[in-house]
């Protein structure tokens, strides 16, 4: 199906049809005659074959077995594209001249458009570039819960809320599982944080589990059926991920009744025994030449030799790994989607994405959209105006066909007619190095020969727009950020030059939460843009005219100051002696500064639109509801100002009456609406009675306890429009 | 009057006639026996013997003229007690064994008792001290505007609030001048950062030099009827303050009709005709060894001789010098103040202050009151558990009699029943060097070690107090703070502690700001508790047993994160190429947080207490005023509680359509009230309609624009119980 229909079909209401699918999308084992067909190919094969199907033969590998007519099996790295390709034997670029491709904005962008559909899209561009580049498994979404504004991979991660999570995920792994390319949702389990991953141990109570670590992952199983599972570095509860019999073997198997693939993160296997007991399927990465030395290799042969795993366990790793490339047709080349490369419609997707994803968290005295027709004269400050960062932050790093700075794009759309002074402003200290915070200082140096150049510039133009926020030296892999600040001195920079000249807007490309407090009251208008994948800069320009009315909203909390934040408020980031206790237990993000009040930068589910919106008449269906029942709320939203744009109707529920301590208020259902200029829509937001439970440690399941709830209907944690009370009987 | 019946004189209601005194109490040449004489004493005089009253001749002495019987002027530092003798000509001690004093809680301490009889008190005390020392002249009280968290000095100032500054002030001088001593009030004008304080230009505009930084120095001379005024180091406009044509002849003589001493701060002149002629009439603390080559020493008598300085103008000086001398009675010795040291009445004086400064920050569960009647054990942690603070902060530090710390007052008082553990916590980590931060560390060293044992007294307790916060190698002369943290790691101290023990209480000893974020979600109580002078120990004793019921409220606002503070968020703290604008005009303190909505950690006002107030029933005794009325609000006040208690009153000002910006709302009145449990009181809180003006910098006048104005009524700036609308013609 063509982007542009997609597009226009998700417009006109054909979401539900296009990411709901099936009641049940998860891969069973219910298929007798494909369960036949595993068997059968199980029963030809020798130990040896069999345990070839577990392990990597290279860095994205997995041998087929060509007697049996099984295929090599290709991974790729890739939640926002598909990674360029690696040599087989090291980690070096292979040099490949056609694998670039198509980059996205990585993952907190994506949650901030707050629309499935663009995790839909996204998933159906994914499939056909990892189907065209020949990979079977693209490694990712990564789902992990955004704890610590810290935490190195916030920016491909998602949010702070599972529902938000559980959403852009499950539309992702439909789109791109429909392509007949496995998704491998990552990273099973806690890894939110990178300091010491490869050795620190999670704890964390059971209801914390439950309520807020675990969601994303069994939506994205059970709902988006995802085909593999990456099991995480870290330990949790005292043992490694890739073989803790808890969460692989009682939750993952049992509970979520998981029939793909468990591999691990790269290296991240640490026995043969153990794992193979608790449900590991694919070692991949482990940092040993000789492939035949790694656990799921010859040792694994000897394990079975010795008894110590029964061959009956080998063979439902081996099951698992057919099933997983059955259903992605690899038994069917002549049926499997072919993909497409680098296809306009794919850029249009990036682009849109991009588009939607930028938050617009200040806009005072209506500065912004700015008019390129009358401006005569415009300063761009900033090294992120002119640096690129598709190409960044390790294993999600894209070789990107092209990528737009924003400099450029604005320079081919408005440089005809206005004049475009450039300055640096501030520069990059250092190169980032792999596993350390090289790149980051803890003292920057103000350069007040680059903003004196800067100062000059914005004195010189009628309006300034500087380009700031982080870059892969502190958004990526492998490291965590030292602190929230942003880096080279740009909060000076912004005040001095928001001093020459007070028509300033500050753009922040980052991908986790950076302080603010040092330019907000600085600055009249503040768009967070992120990172912006390849279209970057044409979407950050079409923002700043108003081609593009801003829509995204904060996928996470944004605090005044990193203390706020619940795991450095109690102290528990990045924890002592290799051990982390996520003591806020379910209060994170934004569950803790509500419950807490505490009054965030900005808050959960903010961002600010060019025209205005109002909601009105919120009610419920019922005034009371049984635990089986759906509560169907209604409301009336308008567009009262003069521009096309969206809003995101967000429904809280508090439980204000609980044996336990409840949040203040969680998210339960969202819609984002797109408005005309005058246009009402009435929206309906239905949550299940069932989902306003809690985990109960005491009984160990699921409670609604009967008594009031309290429906809220707003566009932030902190922006209530209305409430309703309902009863539960 | 003994400091007993004063409490109790004070406590029936006789605040009034104490403080208020006569309309006018201002220093005037209106006494025309007086100016005869001082007309008459001059006319004998030789030039020399006219320059020599007009230069110190050592640290803190003033020649006087034998044969005319004029006696040598002594002057000391002070404003929290009386400093100890320093030798003649350098800056070494004396090494007296009677220089021994009362040491009172310093600047913002007094300013958080928000009870103007606490000032008068002191100012009794300190005026007896410093006669019983032989002084003539006591230099403070410390005024100036708290602008920036970081000011060294802020632990001296008293708020970022004219009017609570002015009220404190005022009470202050009235007191000590009754003791016929002279109060010198600085540093006029802007001395608001340490940092480059003897270079630095400041720049601010006209209106908030009349709305924010003149009030309290306006209220010192025309209602306090302060003798002498001390020059700051810094310039102001371009000009050193010493020598400001504007500042000192314009404002201070013209306006404010100044008839007293305008002295300089210690090395603070730099020119001999200019200022002179800008009104100067002491200098003091130059930095050359030969007084008489002192700006206003030889060069003064050459500058008379060769006409530069009209020897009215000496005239005009030596008469101010006189007129201070006589009203202090240096001329009627007999009939002059006798002066007492150390006595009861002064240590209970002292006593008061701390224990009334006391504010209560947070209370979770109400955890204190602490009953050490039924605790086994108590656990006391901390470096300022065992610190004595009077003895710091340069010009301020005082030989206190004695000064009791808090872990010997909770021994003394309470460790016959309870037993004590003591651990140190955390570690001071250099020492002090004048003029530099050398005792302060931009990245603090975790003290494991200290750490760790400080978690094993924790665990071996039932309840934890820590005493943390700041010390003088912080809040000190010479030096701004480098940041708001709380130095030597004290947040993991805290957290770590708290983990292993959750009853844990912080009493944060500090004279300025610091960041709370990332403790106040860890303990559930802490209590700021101030430098507290030399009884300080006592009073948090019975803060934290209940003996005393806290009734101090914060004078400064608390914020989140330094960038909130309007200094910091518009990045002109400490300025650039020694110059600084104070761009946040009028926005200071909680008018820049109100006004932009900045919600910080604890706001201007605020503070707990161990009971509970209901404020009601408040009204204006008109709906509208003529430009020269004065308004009467009244209002209720009821302890709800169990114990005896006080809360301020705090009634602000909105005028919410203005032709220029106003503040979100401005204290124009308070009132710290009494209650014993169950106890009702009816309080008329009275605004001058005047006093609602601002400065209209078209008008170079103040204006009171006619139209509504919102009276609010409450007990922070950010908790308001009620608001009535009034009008004005």
């Amino acid at each position: 199906m063509e982007m542009k229909r997609i597009v226009r079909q998700l417009a006109l209401g054909f979401v539900g049809l296009l990411i709901g699918g099936a009641a049940s999308a998860q891969l069973t084992a219910n298929d007798s005659k494909r369960e036949e067909k595993i068997r059968s190919l199980i029963s030809k094969m020798t130990l040896q074959e069999k345990v070839s199907l577990l392990h990597g033969n290279s860095k994205f590998y997995v041998s087929g077995i060509k007697r049996l007519g099984i295929g090599e099996w290709a991974l790729s790295d890739g939640p926002h594209g598909v990674r360029a390709e690696i040599n087989r034997h090291d980690w070096a670029y292979a040099g490949w001249t056609n694998d670039a491709a198509t980059c996205f904005p990585p993952g907190t962008a994506l949650a901030a458009t707050w629309n499935p559909q663009r995790a839909y899209e996204r998933g159906i561009v994914l499939g056909e570039e990892a189907r065209s580049r020949k990979k079977d498994i693209l490694l990712g979404p990564g789902i992990n819960i955004i704890r610590s504004p810290l935490c190195g991979r916030n920016f491909e991660y998602l949010s702070e809320d599972p529902l938000l999570i559980s959403s852009m995920s499950v539309a992702y792994i439909k789109a791109l599982q429909s392509k007949d390319v496995a998704v491998s949702v990552k990273h099973w389990l806690a890894n939110n944080q990178e300091t010491h991953r490869d050795a620190v141990d999670v704890h964390m109570s059971e209801r914390a589990l439950r309520e807020i670590y675990l969601p994303g992952f069994k939506a994205s199983i059970m709902e988006g059926g995802a085909y593999t599972v990456m099991a995480a570095y870290n330990k949790f509860r005292g043992d490694w991920c890739s073989e803790n019999e808890y969460l692989d073997r009682e939750i993952l198997r049992k509970e979520f009744g998981f029939k793909g693939v468990l591999m691990t993160d790269w290296a991240a296997a640490h026995t043969t025994v153990k794992a193979a007991l608790a449900g590991l399927d694919l070692e991949m990465g482990t940092d040993k030449k000789d492939y035949n030395e790694w656990y799921f290799a010859d040792p694994l042969i000897r394990a079975v030799k010795e008894g110590k795993v029964p061959v009956a366990v080998v063979d439902e790793k081996v099951a698992n790994v057919l099933r997983v490339m059955m259903v992605t047709k690899m038994f069917d080349e002549g049926k499997r989607e072919k993909g497409k490369m680098n296809t306009p419609e794919h850029q249009l997707a990036a682009y849109n994405d991009a588009a939607e994803a930028a938050v617009l968290l200040q806009n005072n005295g209506n500065i912004l959209p700015l008019d390129f027709k009358k401006i005569k004269s415009v300063a761009i400050i900033g090294d992120n105006a002119t640096r690129k960062h598709c190409d960044g932050g390790l294993s999600s790093e894209i070789k990107a066909l092209y990528e737009i700075t924003p400099l450029e794009a604005i320079r081919k759309k408005f440089g005809v007619d206005v004049k475009i002074n450039f300055a640096q402003g501030y520069q990059k200290q250092s190169t980032f190095k792999e596993g350390s915070n090289a790149g980051q200082t803890s003292t920057d140096k103000i350069d007040w020969k680059l903003i004196d150049e800067a100062v000059k510039v914005a004195k010189e133009s009628e309006v300034v727009i500087i380009f700031g926020g982080l870059n892969h030296d502190f958004d990526t892999e492998s490291s965590d950020k030292q602190n929230m600040d942003l880096p080279y001195g740009q909060d000076v920079l912004i005040r001095e030059v928001a001093k020459a000249n007070p028509n300033t807007v500050v753009v922040i490309i980052a991908g986790s939460p950076v302080k603010l407090s040092g330019i907000v009251q600085r600055v009249p208008a503040i768009l967070w843009s992120w990172f912006g994948g390849m279209e970057a800069g044409n979407a950050v320009a079409d923002l700043l005219s108003g081609k593009v009315n801003p829509s995204g909203k904060l996928p996470f909390t944004l605090p005044v100051s990193l203390d706020q934040s619940p795991a450095h408020a109690l102290g528990n980031f990045p924890g002592r002696d290799l051990s982390v206790n996520y003591e806020e237990d379910i209060l994170v993000g934004y569950r803790w500064f509500d419950t807490r009040k505490i009054v965030p930068q900005f808050p959960f589910g903010y961002g600010l639109s060019y025209t205005g919106f109002l909601i009105n008449n919120f009610s419920a269906d019922k005034t009371s509801y049984g635990k089986e029942e759906t509560i169907h709320a209604k409301c009336t939203i308008a567009n009262t100002g003069e521009r096309a744009g969206a809003e995101v109707l967000q429904l809280y529920v508090s439980d204000p009456e609980c044996s336990v301590l409840r949040p203040e208020k969680e998210l339960k259902a969202f819609d984002k609406v797109f408005l005309q200029p005058g246009e009402t829509k009435t929206i309906e937001l239905s949550v299940k009675v069932s989902d306003l439970a809690f985990y109960d440690e005491t009984k160990k399941s699921w409670n609604v306890e009967a008594g009031d709830f309290i429906l809220h209907i707003g566009n932030s944690s902190r922006n209530i429009s209305s409430s309703v009370k309902i009863l539960v009987k």
